[in-house]
């Protein structure tokens, strides 16, 4: 068993009720377990036509979930793929049908529509006003007199479910949904069978296939068909479908069979509106699961002439929340782009002794580089000495073009050249800082002010904490001490830097992934950056 | 390539542009494809604090499909499973952040802390107000420090986007925000890999093998487990959770990975509630898709402490349809059955004359088994004589049961005993013969009348036209005639019984499934029955 059941033969009752647990109390169903599986409003009050659908179970959300206001009041429900049972119907019919009448909507399967169809002559002999319409609206074969009801049968469901709301009359409400019978045509597509609970998976069409005309019940498509992506497979159902309609607006329901991704299906979407009849395409239901078939990895379109009649019922809003609305089909709405996604660059001023000391420090990196290198690959792919040192020289570079003489702006400056010239997560890391930094010093903090706020930003961006073996464990207290002088400065992150030899657990970082024994004894290369460069500085 | 979709490298903006020609006009992209894929609400003034989120694309209908009101102002998606760049994050910053500043909602995920932090520091720089919050619910792992983020995100998405859109200043809406990732904790199980579209699927996972604490990327789970069943699948992911939360009631969001069936997430959801935590679980958000890895075969549970505090905010309803609301979890409400089920029994009555007209008839049937039998081997199982007798047997049996005196209630009862009594297709269809003769007599129709009452519900429910090759092929013009008596019907009959054997093109029935020259020249068995029947009425 790969599926999230328990048995098959106590499949459907467990997902009705897990189904009914999460209804908000507007959902109940007949005291009928294990035989007759009716979900029914409890938000009814006999008052109008009830609509009543249903046939075997695999198909969810149909039926159950479309019961609610504004759609259908009971669900009959079978089996995976089985007719539910005369009783069963009768028992829908009667639970919900009072002096207004009651509309069967079937799908054209020779079980439902005996079924279904006996029932309500039993309902009908108690003095009930039954009318049973038949969905067929599947064209995958243009010849069968007796084609299938698959997925347009939602918009039986919506159509008639909007006039029984408003109050209408078992006549009109039955006349409604003829219209609709008449004019849908649907036809599916797949590139995988579908998996029945408890039976296994018929493996039936190769890679590079897929099955055109499939009906909703695992049975096989008409015709097997290549298959090359997403815009073909939509052109060739837009084949079949477009002999079949007129030339006015319609309304298109695109339909997950169950297994296809959200992905898949807005790819669908967007490829249904390009299509050859997207033009006709002005309104649009889903991409949704709506009529699934299992986990079927596939998509059926369906299409329903819009006309001034069903315009109204197809848009009102309803209370199950599988419907998900019938929307206008729109242009791809673009908005440009939003200013400053370009930084700005700073106006160049001139310090020598800001000069200087930046050089300085770039120098020191620059020579740290094969030792840097040689600690890293302890701990990880031995590029950090060179990764700081390529920063460094492009920093050195750069340095005629940087606002040196306006300490907010260069901290700015800096993060963004930074962000440019170094790859990986420390170029980000430390362009971070060095934006934080500024803003800190924009809103009045002194130096170390400001780059205590850049490393806040850092430890919070980043996950680092104290002790989790990155350049945090020097950087921390050295900032800390830096009030008290470069040098004690220096002390600290040497300090810190060294204990990072004893942390075999790093928390965050590339050595998260390194063994522990391969880690003790050895100093965090990022953390030993910062110690040998503030040593080297307070010593020049 | 087995998905519906055209290249890799336009698969996510063309799902995008689908998306967004459905999106009731609520939504539009900037204008930065490729590289710059983000959603934003065209709805939006930039009064109240933004909310962006996003991330690798592979997790619909995160993030976009939760762009509206009430929840994002902005999503921006990167490549499948791939950190959307930070001049992609900075666009979607910057496109909808006004004074009221900015949250953004950020996965642990080394790519997206980084890109997004340092595009807040950018869209800072420019003097946005920018908070961040990283969400890290993934309990798969209690001892990693930087626990992954799942589905619990959309707690998060949901509290923080009710506060916002309520008008709550960022320092509120993000204090919300870091209490409910304080609180959350989910983990999550499958049963099968995802496909990565491009590549080819892994199969890792073996049958009667689940994976246990996997994460949103296709990453293997924390253990592989034993899977015997919904029922300990969700035992086992209760016990993770447990140890994670306190005693008081809780949301649970019960989110589908993707490739679960509807029915598959309903049994889960039942199974959650009735599991050891179930007491403690007040709410539910699903089950439904909500923030998925491709088609994966799972699920994950999210639960959440429910406080004064949240309530409020979880449960206020939204613009994005992909939300589908945080519903009280209730017991199943079960309604009792209706009354008239059990058909009411008619009391008997005698009539001589009718009985023995009855026996006649079931006697000539009984008769032609054999006949009916060999002809309906030509054309489907052999069976049709059989059945027929079977049923006249015990028709003959009920006879002192019947009402013999009232002819409405006689073909009610005799529509019911050939319900019971006779299986397959044509029981049913016999019984609603009798049963819509029966209302037709009820209101006021003789025999003929009533007779094609009948047929017309037959050729209704079944589906059966004249020249269909069926019993409608005898009968109707049998009850066309019969005013002139009953030899002039039993002509008719035969004529159109004998006509079916020129019929090669079944529309209807069993015999729709055989070729066409297997049926040429043989009467239809049905039809056959019809024929007979009156004949011999008529000749004694």
């Amino acid at each position: 068993m790969k599926q999230f059941i328990n048995t098959k033969e106590t499949l459907i009752t467990e997902a009705i009720d897990g189904l009914l647990r999460t209804a908000n109390g507007k959902l109940a169903r007949l005291d009928g377990y294990p035989h007759i599986k009716v979900v029914v409003r409890t938000d009814w009050d006999k008052s109008k036509v009830a609509l009543v659908s249903g046939g075997g179970s695999g198909h969810e959300p149909s039926h159950a979930g479309f019961v609610g206001q504004g759609m259908l009041t009971a669900a009959v429900c079978g089996d995976v793929f089985a007719s539910p049972s005369v009783d069963a119907v009768l028992a829908g019919i009667l639970a919900v049908t009072g002096k207004a009448g009651c509309l069967l909507i079937v799908k054209n399967y020779t079980g439902d529509r005996l079924n279904f169809g006996l029932a309500a002559e039993r309902a009908r002999a108690l003095g009930l006003q039954v009318r049973m319409v038949v969905v067929d609206d599947d064209v995958a074969l243009p010849d069968l007199p007796q084609a299938r009801g698959v997925a347009g049968t939602l918009f039986v469901h919506k159509s008639a479910g909007a006039l029984a709301d408003e109050g209408a009359d078992l006549y009109t409400v039955a006349e409604a949904a003829e219209k609709v019978i008449n004019g849908v045509v649907s036809i599916g597509m797949s590139l995988d069978t579908c998996t029945v609970p408890g039976s296994p998976k018929e493996e039936r069409i190769e890679l590079g296939k897929a099955e055109l005309g499939l009906g909703i019940h695992g049975e096989a498509g008409i015709e097997q068909v290549d298959y090359s992506g997403a815009r073909d497979a939509m052109h060739m159902v837009v084949e079949k479908l477009a002999p079949n309609i007129g030339p006015g607006p319609h309304v298109a329901l695109l339909n997950n069979l169950g297994g296809a991704m959200p992905l898949e299906m807005s790819v669908l979407a967007e490829e249904l509106v390009r299509s050859p009849i997207g033009d006709q395409i002005s309104f649009m239901v889903g991409p949704a699961p709506l009529m699934t078939s299992l986990d079927m990895q596939g998509f059926s379109v369906s299409l329903l002439p819009v006309t001034d009649d069903n315009r109204h019922a197809l848009a009102t809003s309803v209370a199950p929340w599988a419907w998900p609305g019938c929307i206008e089909v729109a242009d791809v709405p673009v908005a440009p782009l939003p200013d400053g996604l370009t930084p700005i660059q700073p106006t160049p001023s001139a310090n020598e002794e800001t000069a200087a000391f930046l050089k300085r420090c770039c120098t020191i990196l620059i020579e740290a580089e094969a030792d840097l290198n040689t600690l890293d690959a302890k701990s990880g792919d031995g590029d950090t000495g060179s990764t700081l040192a390529t920063a460094s020289r492009a920093l050195i570079d750069a340095l005629d073009r940087l606002p040196l003489a306006d300490t907010t702006q260069l901290y700015r400056a800096i993060g963004q050249e930074l962000s440019q010239t170094m790859g990986g997560s420390s170029g980000v890391l430390l362009a971070i800082f060095f934006a934080a930094a500024g803003d800190a010093s924009a809103n009045g903090a002194n130096t170390v002010g400001a780059l205590k706020a850049g490393l806040d930003r850092v430890r919070q961006v980043g996950g680092a904490e104290l002790g989790d073996r990155t350049m945090v464990d020097a950087l921390h207290p050295a900032l800390e001490a830096l009030p008290h002088g470069l040098a004690a400065a220096a002390q600290a992150a040497r300090q810190g830097a060294e204990a990072t030899a004893n942390i075999t657990k790093a928390k965050a970082g590339r050595a998260t992934y390194v063994s522990e024994d391969k880690l003790a004894g050895h100093v965090d290369p990022g953390a030993e950056a910062v110690a040998r460069l503030l040593e080297q500085i307070s010593a020049s």
